[in-house]
C-alpha cells in the first residue's frame, strides 16, 4: 500500500503536463487506485477540455476496469458545478467510487468545499490537505486569479553578483548562461504572458518565444508610453505576431501598471513573467504589483552598469522592500534564487 | 573498524580548535588509534607551541597507553625538520607507531614529502590523500603563505538583492541580519587581520572585534591615503588599539594594494578579511588581489545606493571578473554565497 502522499505527488506530476495549456483553469492530475493498483490516470489537458477526473475514469474504463470500491486521488477538490463540462462529483458518484483523497480545496467560489460536501452526502469518504503546500504552489496562478482581479506576476532578473543587469553601454544581452536561458524558456512555456518595457524591446529586439524547451509561446506584452516601436521588431514580424500586445498611452505619460494588469486579467491572462528592464522592474516592485522574483545570478563581477531597480528614493533601510527566500538552485554556472514577497 | 576518512575528518575537527591562534603555522589535528580504539588526540594549539602529533602522543601516554602497533592520523604531513619544536617524524619513529595516515602533503619546502620518505625509510607504512580537498581548504591560509609572498585575502560583502552595500545617504550600517554578523565575527576570529578603507572607518566607526562568538580579535588595518583619521575612533581607543595598523601615503596618492599586502605578509599576517567599502573592494578585485568572496545577501531590495564595485570601465562582458560558486548556505533570513576566484 502506497501512501496518500505518494499518489498525490503522482497527481502533481500528471497535472504539470497541462502547464501552459489550461489557463485560467487550474492544473489538475487524477489517479484511480483499486486493490493497491493504479487503474486509471488523467490530467486536465486543455482549457475547456475534460477535467482530470473524467480523463482518469475514461482511462480506467478503456482498460475495462470496474470502478466500484476504487479510490480517486486528485491534487484539487473535484468540481461540483456545471461549467464548460458537467460536475465531476456527479461522475464520481455515478461510478460508485468509494473514496476521494484531495490535495487542496478549490477556492473557486462555485466549489470551495461544496465538492467535498456533495461527495460526503453521497456516502463517499474524503480526505483532504495532502501535500497541501505543494498543491497550492502548483496552482499559484489559479489561486491568485480567484483571490483578486490581477494575474500572478513573476519578475525574472538576470544579473551579475554585483547586481547589474547590463553594462553601461548595454552590450550585454546574455549575462547569464545557456542553462539559465533554458530555464527562462521553460517559464515562458508555463506563463500566459511575457512583459517587457519599450527600451528592452528596442535594445534587445527579443522574440520572447519558447525555443530551447518544448512548449507553446506566451503572449508578448510591451509597455510603451509613446507608441514609438518600429514595425520591424521580431515580436511584430514573426509567426506569432498576433500574440503581441502593446500598451501605450496617448498622453505620453506612464501608464499605471495596475491598469495594465487589470486589462490582462480581463483577457483571461492569469500569469505574467516580467523580463525587464530596470524601469519596468522598478515600477512593479515600487507599486507592490508582483508575487515573486527569480534572480538569476551569473558568477561575474561587472563593476558598473545598470541596476535592476531605480528611483526608490528610500532614506532608511526599514523602507526597503522585504522578500523571503523560497528556494535556490544551480543552473549551469549560475545560481537561481527564488524569492517571494513578504508573507 | 572506522574508515580513514572518518579519522581524518576527526583530525580536521580537532585542527579547527586552533583557528586564529597558530598563524602562520597550519591547523593540524592528530588522532592515534590502536586496536580500533582512539587512544590519543591532540591539535596544534598555539603558534610556537607543540605540534598536534606531540600533543596526541602525550595524551595517549598520559592515559598509560603503549603506542606500539598503533596508527597515527593527521590532516597534514608530519614535519621532518627542526623548527621551533623537534621533527615529528623522529617522535613517530621513536614511539614505534606502525602506520601513518595523512590528509594532505605539506607544501612547506622544508617538508614537502620528506616527512613521508623518512617514515617509509624507517619501515612505517604511510597513506596520503585522504579527504584531500577538505584538508587543503582547512589550511588555505597556510598553503597560500607558502605558495607566494601574499596573505590569503577574503572579501566579505554584505549587500541587498539588488547589489547595494549601503543607501545613498549611508544610513545603513547593518543591511544584513544578526546571524550574519555572528558569521562575520567568526571569520574575524579566524583571520589574522581585518582591513577597511578610510571612509568605512569614518562613516561606521567600527570596532572590528570579535564579540558575538568566542575568539581572539584580529589585527585591524585601515588604508588611508592622507592620514586624516581622527584619534577618537574605536580602533584607536579600545583595549586592542595596539592591534590597529594604518597604511597611509605621504604623497596623498593611492597606495598600491599589493605593497600593503606584502607588508602584511612580512608581519606574518597570513590571512586578511576585507570588509569595505566600495573603493577598497574595487581595488582588490581590479588588481586580482583576492582569493575568495563571501557575499552576504539580505532579502531586501533597496532600489538605489552604493554598489560594492566601481570604476571597472569594462565595455564587454568578456572582461567581467569571473568567479565560481564554492558553496552557499542560509544565515538567518540572509543567504551567504561563497565564491572563489576562477581556477
Amino acid at each position: 500500500m502506497k501512501s496518500n502522499e505518494f499518489y498525490i505527488s503522482e497527481c502533481i506530476k500528471l497535472a504539470k503536463k497541462g502547464a501552459g495549456y489550461v489557463s485560467p483553469n487550474p492544473l489538475v492530475g487524477c489517479i484511480i487506485v483499486k486493490n493497491g493498483k493504479i487503474i486509471g490516470r488523467g490530467y486536465h489537458q486543455k482549457f475547456g477540455g475534460p477535467h482530470a477526473e473524467v480523463n482518469a475514469v475514461n482511462d480506467a474504463k478503456k482498460k475495462e476496469h470496474n470502478l466500484i470500491n476504487s479510490t480517486l486521488y486528485t491534487n484539487l477538490e473535484p468540481c461540483s458545478h456545471q461549467g464548460k463540462t458537467p460536475p465531476c462529483t456527479d461522475l464520481i458518484i455515478k461510478e460508485k467510487i468509494t473514496g476521494v483523497v484531495i490535495g487542496t480545496k478549490d477556492i473557486n467560489p462555485s466549489v470551495n468545499g461544496r465538492g467535498i460536501r456533495i461527495l460526503n452526502k453521497a456516502g463517499i469518504k474524503t480526505e483532504q490537505g495532502i501535500l497541501q503546500n505543494e498543491c497550492r504552489e502548483l496552482n499559484k496562478f489559479f489561486f491568485k486569479y480567484f483571490s483578486g482581479n490581477l494575474p500572478y506576476v513573476t519578475l525574472k532578473i538576470a544579473q551579475s553578483l554585483d547586481g547589474k543587469i547590463a553594462l553601461k553601454n548595454n552590450k550585454s544581452k546574455y549575462i547569464t548562461g545557456k542553462e539559465s536561458l533554458k530555464f527562462v524558456h521553460k517559464l515562458r512555456s508555463e506563463y500566459d504572458a511575457v512583459l517587457i518595457g519599450k527600451n528592452t524591446a528596442l535594445l534587445d529586439n527579443p522574440s520572447l518565444t519558447v525555443r530551447l524547451v518544448k512548449g507553446r509561446n506566451p503572449y508578448r506584452i510591451v509597455i510603451d508610453k509613446n507608441s514609438g516601436l518600429p514595425g520591424n521588431l521580431k515580436i511584430f514580424t514573426d509567426k506569432d505576431s498576433d500574440k503581441t500586445l502593446i500598451f501605450n498611452s496617448l498622453t505620453n505619460k506612464d501608464i499605471p501598471i495596475v491598469s495594465i494588469l487589470r486589462s490582462l486579467y480581463n483577457l483571461n491572462i492569469s500569469s505574467v513573467i516580467v523580463e525587464g528592464g530596470a524601469n519596468i522592474f522598478s515600477q512593479f516592485v515600487k507599486n507592490n504589483l508582483f508575487d515573486d522574483i527569480y534572480f538569476v545570478i551569473a558568477p561575474k563581477i561587472i563593476g558598473e552598469g545598470i541596476s535592476a531597480f531605480r528611483d526608490f528614493n528610500i532614506t532608511t533601510l526599514s523602507k526597503a522592500k522585504k522578500l523571503f527566500l523560497n528556494n535556490s538552485f544551480l543552473s549551469g554556472e549560475d545560481l537561481i534564487l527564488h524569492y517571494k514577497k513578504e508573507k
